[in-house]
This record gives structure tokens, sequence and C-alpha cells, in this order.
């Protein structure tokens, strides 16, 4: 997957055979040039189709909500007529940016506090805003902000695990996002339902409400194995079957979950959920940092996808997921950016080169986890991961159309010799310059089209003092004299 | 060192007793305003003192090239008349980034060549590469590419080793940064000398040519202690000694230096260089990944000075640098970038965050390196490991005027609780907007003053278009049939 200009294209295997058909079908019968919504063209497109083609430049034709051809310039301008053009010249076009894991709201905790043991982390600071402050209006305010941030960084579908999850669906799809957006069902009383009965039911009025939607895939996420009653996590699997979309959950994420795990059951997390028949349907389960072999056998045999989230493992300590024996055991593996309150923030960029960084530390190998690979997951291997990888993941005619324009003309791009390397080591969520999801610009040259920004920022801000008063509150009073 | 709006001000350890002292000089005699060249008002000021003073709002006036006070924005409008204001309002103010670490024109190979082995990475793609294209030309050209891109992203002063320093030299002062710049003295032929005793006298003029500089420092770098023999390392040990400068090299970087040095001489690189006397001077250290307790607490005794430079270590491999030992030990830590051929690029923001994420991975600690830790290696530190505190690394009356302006207002910086978290956790070097060196504004919201950029980034890539030419030569031609 490496190319220099435009002799790519001629090198590309499989695009020769692409055009000489297309050539014979013009002797045929002179062509009709079709009516293409819009055309992005005249940059590099990075398809990540399954040969992997680059085209430098190409050009892709969008109908509608689908691609309806990815070719050369001179072939696109031949054969459609379109309604609009974004030029790519000097930057790449890649498919948009597929985060399998987050809570998109808590961008309202981002930087609230950093550094600490998690068990301080969550009791003084997270567990008390949470409890104050999650209220349907916190969770509407933060998804936009948050979509806001994804938009404008390439990401063109987020994986969502929160409360009020009926107000995340409605804030992304009125962004024009695509989402995969779960409702927590968790043991403890939670700010939208007392007890996981009552978020089984809030789950399922929420998957009937979106069920059939082009853009959310409503689904259920109990918690976790460790804060979940077998009882819920059969239910909630159940649930997910019924309405057949994937199940989420949190896997394995710290080693204290992993030995309460041993100590409870004389299992691992995986193999107790497997006891209670938790993988018989299509499942994604987030970080996985603490999986052993017999673990990845078992999730590969049950058809169980992974969402690995990097920054959020290494910011909190919880250690480094086994990617590269999960991507050779044969695992669908999606990256995430985990919520803005363990990462800080939702660059799926961010994400790609850290992905890279850490397995090249962990395995000590400087060949392991390449920009490649990174970037595989941060597209098809995430469409994959959540069984949609016929429909997004890569730039190919029928796929909907969700793309992304990268700038690739800063002095921190300069020169460059292979735009998938630059992508993952030097490229940031602001070089973004257009996102499109379902054919639709929501983002065009920075300029955004769905969100009106400074209103989003402002109702930000405004609940933020709400947060800092909640935290400030639950802190013991301290004393004015030393003791 | 957190603060929450203006009330920070008051709660300031220090500011208190500054502002009275002013107060009872105004009331003593009515205040002559004085003539500041340069004021910045009106944002954040984390001064990075000995106290970490925090002002928000807070202002620096600056008079010529040095810091006249750091106050509030009130106090500073009383006591001085501005020639020049630059506006602050929601960003934050603090001392430009120190690199301790770099190659500034490998930037020219940037990208080249990733994901490979260490060898096949040096063998078949940096080397040609250098022996074929490093000239002066390049030298300068990548340079000036990486001037630009750090004082983009906030970087005031490099340390730099490589080969044609003086053109270095030349390329960073005419652009307005500093630097710590160190002719490379090698056992083999390079690029500009044949013999190491060749390297050692282009050094010697090239430090008598910058000798006094106001902005340059020049030095020499052994290479390291496998790549140079023992006489031309006491020789390079006693030039920096007779100049009264900080001798540089690599230290420690590989497991396979530190098996060879034991092989060789029965002694870690750290220890066999004692046994020369090579710390008899004040030193620089880059990377030392591989130091022992020993070899640390040796370095202590000896005041050698350490660069972490985490991207490059964990992109090539090479592990991970027992920073927190380190700074527990009371050694000079500074933060680096290495060079862009194994970085890749040169921002200070992503150096920090890894930093942070490296060392609450490698030591199970959440709580490790922790933002303002790493803060402290990318300023105050970098400045102490480069004898240069003195001058440096902090806003206070009478260091030079070094300094960032760093916008705080984007969505993914939204809200702001913690200004230290959020530079290290969500701010890229893409957020400063004015880069102030030795009280020259180099970069004025985003507009660069210093240089041209597109006829830099224009020079660079039709260099480019030269390594490529010269790595696809050095490949063995490849058979049209499968063997």
């Amino acid at each position: 997957m490496r190319t220099s200009s435009s002799s790519a294209v001629r090198r590309a295997a499989g695009l020769a055979a692409v055009v000489a058909a297309a050539s014979a079908a013009a002797l045929a019968a002179p062509p009709q040039p079709r009516r293409a919504s819009l055309v992005v063209t005249g940059g590099t497109v990075i398809t990540m189709d399954a040969e992997r083609r680059i085209l430098s430049p190409g050009a892709v034709a969008i109908c509608g909500d689908s691609i309806a051809a990815v070719d050369t310039p001179a072939a696109i301008a031949r054969r459609f007529v379109a309604a609009d053009i974004v030029r790519a010249d000097g930057a790449v076009v890649l498919p948009g940016l597929v985060n399998t894991h987050g809570h998109a709201p808590m961008v309202m905790y981002r930087g609230l506090a950093d550094d600490l043991a998690l068990m301080d982390w969550l009791q003084k600071y997270i567990f008390p805003a949470e409890s104050k402050t999650v209220t349907p209006e916190l969770v509407r305010v933060g998804t936009r902000l948050a979509a806001l941030e994804m938009i404008q960084s390439g990401t063109t579908l987020h994986t969502d695990m929160y409360y009020f999850e009926e107000e995340v669906a409605r804030a992304t799809k009125a962004a024009g996002m695509r989402g995969v957006l779960a409702q927590t069902v968790i043991g403890f009383p939670a700010p939208d339902a007392k007890t996981p009965a009552d978020g089984l039911a809030r789950a399922k009025r929420f998957m009937e409400e979106f069920r059939g939607d082009p853009l959310i895939v409503a689904t259920v996420a109990p918690h976790s194995m460790y804060t979940v009653d077998a009882e819920s996590l059969k239910a909630s699997r159940d649930l997910a079957r019924t309405f057949g979309v994937p199940l989420v959950t949190h896997l394995a994420e710290t080693d204290d979950e992993v030995r309460r795990s041993l100590e409870a059951h004389r299992l691992t997390p995986a193999a107790y959920l497997d006891s209670l028949g938790f993988w018989d349907t299509p499942a994604l389960a987030a970080h996985g940092v603490h999986l052993t072999d017999d673990d990845i056998a078992l999730l590969r045999r049950r058809g169980v996808a992974l969402s690995h989230n990097p920054e959020s493992n290494m910011k909190l300590a919880s250690g480094a997921a086994p990617i590269v024996k999960c991507l050779r055991a044969g695992l669908a593996v999606g990256l995430g950016t985990d919520g803005a309150a363990s990462n800080n923030d939702l660059d799926m960029f961010e994400a790609m080169r850290q992905a890279a960084f850490l397995h090249k530390l962990t395995d000590k190998d400087p060949t392991a986890a390449s920009a490649r690979t990174v970037l595989e997951m941060a597209t098809i291997g995430g469409a994959a991961a959540l069984g949609l990888a016929d429909r997004i993941g890569s730039l190919e005619q029928g796929k909907r159309a969700d793309l992304i324009v990268v700038s690739m003309r800063a002095p921190r791009q300069t020169p460059m010799y292979n735009p998938v390397s630059h992508l993952v080591y030097v490229t940031r969520g602001d070089d973004v310059r257009t996102t499109v999801v379902n054919g639709r610009i929501l983002m065009r040259d920075r300029r955004m089209l769905t969100l009106n920004a400074p209103s989003v920022l402002a109702d930000a801000r405004r609940l933020a003092a709400r947060v800092r008063e909640a935290v400030e509150a639950a802190k013991p009073p301290q004393s004015s004299t030393a003791k």
C-alpha cells in the first residue's frame, strides 16, 4: 500500500481490469453520463478495498447516500455529471474513521481530574459528577460537543455506551453522523434507571424508536461482567438478538477485573460470559487488555469482535491489549478513543498513532502495528467489528458514502513519500478539511454545516460550571488549620 | 498547579507578596511607567517559576530581549507603556518549549521508511539517503523546514546534532530561534568529515564562529560510545570544556548498544564513558533507555543531564527509559522529539502526551508522569538539562523573553477545568498562535514573520525528489519472474 504520485494508478492491482471493463462498455455503447449528487476529485484516494488500492490522483462519485464509482478523475468526469464538486488536490481522501468505543457525553468531564489512581478518579470526581449532573440536557449538550469534535477530526461513525441513550441518538442523527449506540444496563442505580430491569426496559424502547434508521444502530450495553448480574446479561443478549444488532460491553479492562472474576467464578471474564451463553449473538467487546491466549481463541470461535483503546489503556495504566495476537488469530479489531474523561480527546488520528507506538514498544518490534495495520483498524476493521463491513469502512461502489478529505500540505507533513505513513505518524484530526456521511457534507473546508459551533461550545461551558460545582461540593471540607 | 478562573491569582502562593511590594513602592513614589517593547496580556499565564504560579488572567511585559515583569494585566498596564500588545484572551501563555534532542535536517527523510526493523531502516533507507543527499544545501533547506514546523508548534529552542552544523546554526539564527547545536563527530566517513579528527576540526571552527552568540550555543556531539573511539571522545570533552558549553551524545538507546558495551568493555555505556573521564564536563545524554540503577546514580553524581525521547523510543521499539526513577534520583531531564526520520514530527505537545502515557503504562501507575511533570520537562526541566535555567525555561523577570501563546478554544479543549491538563492531553502544536524568542515575535496569530513558508516548502519538495531517487537507486534490482 505504498504509492508515489500518479504511477500508482497503473501499478494498482485490479484497477487495470476495472478501467478495461469500463472502456469495453464505452465501445459497446456511447456512455450516457449519470448524475452524481457529489464528486470528490483530485486527491490521493486511499480506498481500503480488498486490494487496498490507492489512486493518485483519484475521484469518488456519490449518488444520494451511496458511492457510485471510484476511479481516476478523468474517468469520473466522463461518466458523471456532478451537482456538486469537492476538490481534494494536495489532500488524501479516505473512508470516514470508525470509532468503536466511547461515551460521547463524557466530553463534559474531560480534564476534570487526571493523573489519579483509578479509585480516586472514579470516587472523588467521576461518580459525584455523574450522579449530580447526568441529565437528558447534559447528555444532549455533551453529545453535540462530541459530534462537533468528531466531525472536525474525521470520525463518521461513533460507538457509544451511556445513559439517556435516546438523547445521544437524536443529537448524533441531527449532526448527520452515523452511530452504533447502546443504552447502558448496570447493576446499581443509574441516572436514568434504578434497576437493571429499568435499564433493559429503556433499552427496548430505545431500540424500537430507532429500528431501521439509516444512520443509527440502536442496541444495548450491559456495562460489564462485574457490574451486571447473570440474568440481566442474558436478557441483554436476548434483546440484541431479537433486534438483530450487536451486543456491546466492556471486557477484561483491568487486572483487578480478571482477579475478581477468577475469585468469584474460577473463570476469566471472557470465559464466564461464555458460560452464560452471552457470546451466542454478535458482540463487540471493548478493551480486552488482559485477555489470555485461551480467551483470544474463545472469542475467535464465538466471532466476538474487539475494540482497542490504546490511549485510555495507557492513560489509566490499564495495560497493553494483545492486539497483534488478536489480529493474528483472526479477530475483527476496531480502534476506539474511549470517553473523553479518560483519553482526553476523541481524535482517531491520535488513536492510530498511539496504537502503532504502543505495540512496537510492548512487542519490542518496530514492524508491529504498522501504519497500514492501524489505518485498517480505524476504517474497514472497525466496520467489520461492528458487523457493518458490507456498508461502510472502504470506498467502493455500492457502499454508503462516508468519507473524509485530509490536507497533507502542512510543514510537518512535508515532504510526503508515503500518504499512509503520514496519516498515522504526522497527521492530526485538525487536518481534516471535509467530512461526508451517508452522502451528506457535514463539514466543508472546516465550515460546520449541521452544527452551530459557537452555540454548542457556549452550552457546554455553561453546563461545565454546574459540573465544577458538583465536584467541589463532593469534596470533604478542608480544615483551615494544619493538624 | 491547578486554577479556576481569576481567583487563582489570589490563591497563588507568593503572588500576594509581589503585589503588596509593588503597591508599597507605588505609595512611596508615584510610578513612572516604563516603556515595554511588547506586552502579552489577557491569557492564563503559566509561569513555571519556582512556585509554579499561574495567573489567570496574567500579563508579561518584555523590554528588548528580556522579561521585565509578570503580573496581573492591570498591574502591567499601570507599570508599562507598551510599544506593541499581543492579546491572549482565551489562551494560555507559557514559556517556549525546549526540545532537547533532534536532528533538524532529517525532516527531509520523514516517512521515507517506517515500520521496519532498525537495521533495514538504517541500511536500506537512511544511510543510502544520507550518503547521497546530505549537502550544505539539504542541511540548510531541511533546517528551515524544521524551524518552520518548530516555531509553528511552540518550540523556541532546539538541540541538534548533525553534519554541516554551521548551516543548521545559520538557518536557526535566521529564523530567530534559539539553538544548542552540536557538530557531529563519528568514527566512519561522514558527509562533512572523513575522519573523527576532521569532525573535531570542523567542530572547533564552528564553535569559534558562534562563540558568544545571543541565540546559538555551538558545541560538539561525539555520536555515541559505540561509534567513536576513546581518543576522539576525550578530545570532544576537552573541546566542550574549553568553550564552556555542554557536551552532547547519545547514550544507552538500545539493548544492543548495552550488550556490545558489556562485551567490549565489561562496563555499561555510561560506566565506560565514565572510565574515560567523559563526564568530567557538563553533558547532555540523549535517550538513556537502558540505564541501570547504578548508571542513574553515576549520572547523578557526575551531574549529567538526560534528554527523554518517548516517541522515537516507542516507534523504533527501543524501549521505555526509566524516567520516573531518573527524576526521583534528581537528574535534570528534558524532553525531545528526536529527528523526524524516527518520530515523525517535531511537535513537543505530542512528546509531552507520549511521555505521560508511556510512563503510566510501564510503571503501571496512572499518577506517574503527571501533566505537570511532563510540562516541567518540556520547559524548565529542558532548560536545566542544557545548563540554561538561569536564562530560559520559565516566565520570570530578568529571563530571556521566550514564550508562546496557545489557543484553548477548540471543541476538543472544551470545557476547560485545568489548563495544565489541557496543554498535555488535548492540545496540539497547531494550537500555538504566537511564538516569541528573545523578545522577537517569530509567528503572530499563525503568520510567520521570519520564514517564507511557501518557499521553504517548495525547496523541501524539490530536494525530496532527489532523496526519493537516491533511495530507489540503492535498492537491489527486482527480478521480474518469481524464483
